[in-house]
């Protein structure tokens, strides 16, 4: 592990879609965000949607008819590949807290033991959104020989104090949950009001306040209906919140959260060679794109052009795109309309 | 009180500078957001700094050689006016969550009792910062015939549902924690982990990104030296909002922090008189001046732009300023130099 420590026989999940062509002339890596799996769309052996499900397929824009797409689950996460919430060989118990300090060096680094075990020799596009943009980075510096393109979304080299703010603030709610009891909590009785808690603060950074102006104004108050509940419940907003902070929270492991987030707020290009104009100089790529939204405030836009000023610098062949999208960071998982055609303009020209 | 239910022999705390001339025409009322206290300026009785020391004083924005300030101290609040940290004299025990619902109503009708106890029948001016200007709105509009003017800072009609869920995400830390007890929390030992979590929030949307990321970029991380703690401390960011938790914590009852919070969020301009139109109807104001910030997310400029548009339909002379600070919605706390001016040409003109 890059900050130290190190993993027996470590598994990485990932899942694939379409069929390779040579080395990985079609090959498409995708690296996640910070929650999401390795099932970014549905397929014959799950045809649950995946996460991604409205950009994945036969003529889409990750057309499946031309591209081998390989998803990966970050190492760190509970989605299959190893993490806080696996075991660990060497002592029959899950590691919990006592996993090493994580990386997005080391995320990126199990994406490539996947090309490497899948035989790839080069990769047509790396894509990553969010966090999956820095690993995306990282991967790219790390193995610049794989070359191809990069398609950023979202991301940046770096986080700015106010994400590492909210991402401390979310990690804060979940050790202060007395459940989590140091990260050794009861499988079946986890620090879920931490995790609620957190959620909630979570959406209110990926969508904008001026969707939710659209969409909910002052609606469900009224001066004659209170709610039940002293404090809560006389928005509509707060249901929202509520209901999204449910499907979630039941599903994560609260320490991989807590590793996934940490390693967020860690991730600094720079780092790379020591500085970002070496960092940016490791790159052999053929083309890239950013792409970011005005409504971002968690990697708002003046970071999608640092980046692609930065990629510019280094890739005659560097595009940023910059969307008007309502939705806030979390607009590439909800505006297709916005997004499937500047990502099939990328991957398909 | 406006939503049912009665307090017995309430008390409003007050602070006043200057000397009152007449019945009132050379008075200021000023309303404060959540959780500041009456001690706005320092003074003779009490050389502590106020909230707004660089405001008050001789030849200050609010000259205190002309002027006749009062402050009030929010009802509700713990800082002398009666609130649910107070003694209910029927039972001789706290009122704690048995206070009645809370309304910005409730508050402004606090401010009338002091400017009757004082025997004014006019006002020159009164000024709302935040949640203060949803205060001074409805005491203008409950009050219309001590006539004057209305300077509202960072306010607004109602709140954005943004800024709803905030804060309804804060009093959810707060009721969370284990030591909040349904609200009977042991005095000594309050829900401290709830508020400090409520707080951090409540910093990261007083101030703005775009202040931190120049005040802190990346300071203090290093690859080097890790944090002791191993999901926090690794940046300047996180420490400062440690620092700014506990100043505030120890100080504000956890109950008038809920009741103030969700006074906050109930506020509707509209409900005098069933819609926005009447309620402005409702004034009679000289003059009013609206002051709003390009980087508050709280109350946002838009926001601004709609109390300025309907103050206007009713008083002829009106006034929007934007101030380009970048200190989000705090700005009027600690912006001094873009505010000053501002306020000096609205109250001495």
């Amino acid at each position: 592990m890059r900050r130290g420590g190190f993993l027996e026989s470590p598994v990485i999940a990932y899942e694939t879609w379409g069929t390779l062509v040579g080395e990985g002339e079609n090959a498409i890596i995708l690296f996640t965000g910070l929650s999401p799996s390795a099932h970014a769309a549905s397929s014959p052996d799950n045809n649950a949607p995946g996460w991604w499900e409205s950009m994945i397929g036969p003529r889409l824009p990750l057309d499946t008819d031309q591209f081998f797409i390989i998803c990966i689950n970050s190492l760190g996460s509970c989605f299959g590949s190893t993490g806080p919430a696996s075991i660990n060989p060497r002592t029959g118990d899950l590691y919990r807290v006592s996993f090493p300090v994580l990386t997005l060096e080391d995320v990126a680094q199990g994406g490539f033991e996947v090309v490497k075990a899948l035989g790839l020799t080069k990769v047509h596009t790396t894509i990553g959104c969010s966090m999956g943009g820095m690993t995306a980075l990282s991967f790219c510096a790390m193995h610049p020989d794989l070359g191809g393109q990069l398609l950023s979304i979202s991301s940046a080299t770096s986080a700015i104090p106010f994400s590492i703010a909210v991402r401390s603030l979310q990690r804060e709610m979940i050790v202060s949950d007395p459940k989590w009891e140091g990260g050794n909590y009861d499988l079946e009785d986890p620090p879920i009001v931490g995790q609620r808690l957190a959620r909630k603060l979570g959406m209110m950074t990926y969508r904008s306040p001026e969707e939710w102006e659209q969409r909910f104004g002052r609606a469900s108050i009224s001066t004659d209906v209170m709610s039940d509940e002293q404090f809560f419940g006389d928005f509509s907003i707060e249901s929202y919140l509520v209901n999204h902070a449910e499907k979630f929270t039941g599903q994560f492991d609260a320490n991989c959260y807590l590793y996934l987030s940490r390693a967020s707020d860690l991730f600094d290009f720079s780092e790379h060679g020591g500085s970002l104009v070496s960092a940016f100089g490791k790159l052999k790529l053929e083309r890239a794109m950013v792409v970011g939204v005005e409504t971002d405030v968690l990697f708002p836009l003046r970071q999608q052009q640092d980046l692609a000023r930065g990629l510019a610098a280094v890739i005659d062949d560097t595009e940023l795109v910059r969307l008007d999208c309502i939705k806030g960071h979390d607009s590439f998982l909800v505006d297709t309309e916005n997004f499937a055609p500047v990502i099939t303009r990328f991957i398909q020209s």
